[in-house]
């Protein structure tokens, strides 16, 4: 499939360079189109089919990746929504999911458009720190629709095949809350961490003192102010819901500290440390493959019934904590290989 | 002087054990003694001198390196102190400084003892997990007192020529202010965001999609809960302090967010990215050397004026972010090559 895919890149920063640079590894025939005249120039000096007009490098493409900054990312889908026919499947790599997923839904767009995210990234910016193994292994969150459960399979065909992307299905709620845990409070965290010191009378003194957990708690905050804030804006509700748990686990630390309970902060350690553990020492156990019928043929009604079962397995898996490593689509099936964590 | 010195190490984990592996790597005749009896079998395994009794380790050694549990320290010190004569320098490695010094005080240690405190480490613990590159170029502070000077200029120029330390002296009260900020505060929120995520509903699917700065935010939490536990009691006022700074950033935060206010937002990440900037960019240019009489020959009282003078420029140096990075002592002076940030 991959051989005769034609492919597009919109935006083709850090996610959207690496994302093109590894289609084009793998043999794919992929364009680039970015906002930034230099950007197009530096890609058509390294080789790359960048033409200048948007239009132009979304033509006749099966898949279009949506990518630049988050708040763009809308505007973008609509416009490319617009210049590009009903089987190009489009997909972006925003940080948030219920936004861009609500206004597809406004523009009629549902059936073409599988929100998207992967989980990599650097503090850096830019083609030129675009990577093609940059989302070796990673895990890719893609949201499912009924009405675009064909396109979903396409994508995660593309994904693992092209890619080794792990795909994790979930709701653009669901993926939201989860983000907001494992990316966007990490974010925030070391914010504080850093405008603490920043803002500290010995301010100097403790950069004169900083080593590993310093680096390593405050390393994100290298990444553009801009990207960070357009984030963590897009996601506030998850994040200041979030933000209320943490404060209520500062002010269990504090109390510990106050009271020289050993014991407590001990258990609040524990806690931390098992689920760093669990992180580290997640390879997670192949799952049983499961097959479902393929009831959508071209210009048929989508059988909601089997569609429900599909897509209610992959929200199920992706909620569980767990990924898919294969998608097999035949005329009559679908086949997911699939791992969860043990007893889901 | 590093050829003839003669050094123990009392506690081979992961900090004592990479001191005594780097000393014994270059030349130094240097002893281990640890509690645990499999740690010394360890250690004359790997052939070094490491005696079943702690009194065979220390004895008629130049130089004492207190290592072990942070708690276990003051003991340590009291129990080497009465084991040594009047000669052997004594230093320890804790990660607090104001309760050691303390302590050293009321038990008549102080011009024997220099607190000291090595910047580094990893989440890792024991003899097996120590290197001797572990301190390679990392900041070492060092407490000088008046009635100690002669022993902090011993150290400085051995911790200078053994690990190319930077050392930073600094008033204990002043170090456990800026190991809050730089170091506690980090375990603490790394802490805080794994313990977050341990018990948040969507636990699994939060793992699912961790990535770069989950990892990096979470690293330190991996080190033994109970080293933990042991280093924040230990520094629980300054920590107390620094975690109301934190909770008051947090407000910042969480008020722009729920006001949708980017430009509160990006001032808040634009701090934090400026502190992340300096500390990566932090190549302090070399200050003009500073000389002072060495008025303590053996057996003589303390010159006070000349002490002074040699004790404050010691102690203004690490309180305003600088470092040494050589000590040479001759019969008559003592002459300081150091860092300071621009300005200063």
């Amino acid at each position: 499939m991959v051989d005769s895919l034609r492919a597009a890149v919109v935006g083709t920063g850090l996610i959207g360079g690496s994302i093109l640079l590894r289609l084009r590894e793998r043999g794919v025939d992929v364009a680039g189109w970015d906002p930034d005249a230099a950007t197009r120039a530096e890609g058509r000096a390294r080789g790359i089919d960048f033409p200048d007009a948007l239009a132009d490098a979304v033509r006749d493409r099966d898949v279009v990746f949506l990518c630049g900054p988050l708040s763009s990312l809308p505007e973008t889908l609509r416009t490319v929504g617009g210049l590009t026919g009903p089987d190009c499947v489009l997909t972006d790599v925003g940080s948030t999911k219920g936004g861009i997923a609500a206004y597809a839904a406004g523009h009629g767009l549902t059936g073409r458009f599988v929100p998207g995210h992967p989980m990599a990234g650097t503090e850096r910016a830019g083609l030129t720190a675009a990577s093609p193994a940059l989302f070796d292994g990673a895990a890719w969150v893609l949201c499912p629709t009924a009405a675009g459960l064909d396109r979903f399979r396409t994508l995660a065909v593309l994904l693992v095949d092209v890619f080794g992307a792990r795909i994790v299905p979930l709701d653009p709620d669901a993926h939201d809350a989860a983000a907001a845990l494992a990316s966007h409070l990490p974010h925030l965290l070391a914010g504080t961490l850093a405008a603490t010191v920043a803002e500290a009378d010995l301010r100097d003194a403790a950069l004169g003192l900083a080593a590993g957990s310093f680096r390593d708690g405050t390393r994100v905050v290298g990444t553009p102010a801009a990207r960070t804030v357009d984030m963590l804006l897009n996601n506030r509700d998850q994040l200041l819901a979030q933000l209320d748990r943490v404060r209520g686990l500062l002010d269990r630390y504090a109390a510990a500290l106050r009271g020289g309970d050993a014991a407590a902060l001990a258990d609040l350690q524990q806690r931390a440390r098992g689920l760093r553990l669990a992180l580290l020492d997640r390879e997670l156990p192949a799952a049983a493959p499961r097959t479902f019928p393929r009831a959508l043929p071209p210009g048929a009604e989508p059988d909601d019934a089997a569609a429900d079962g599909e897509l209610a397995y992959l929200l199920s898996l992706g909620a569980a904590g767990g990924y898919l490593t294969g998608c097999e689509v035949t005329d009559a099936t679908v086949t997911y290989a699939a791992h969860l964590p043990r007893g889901c």
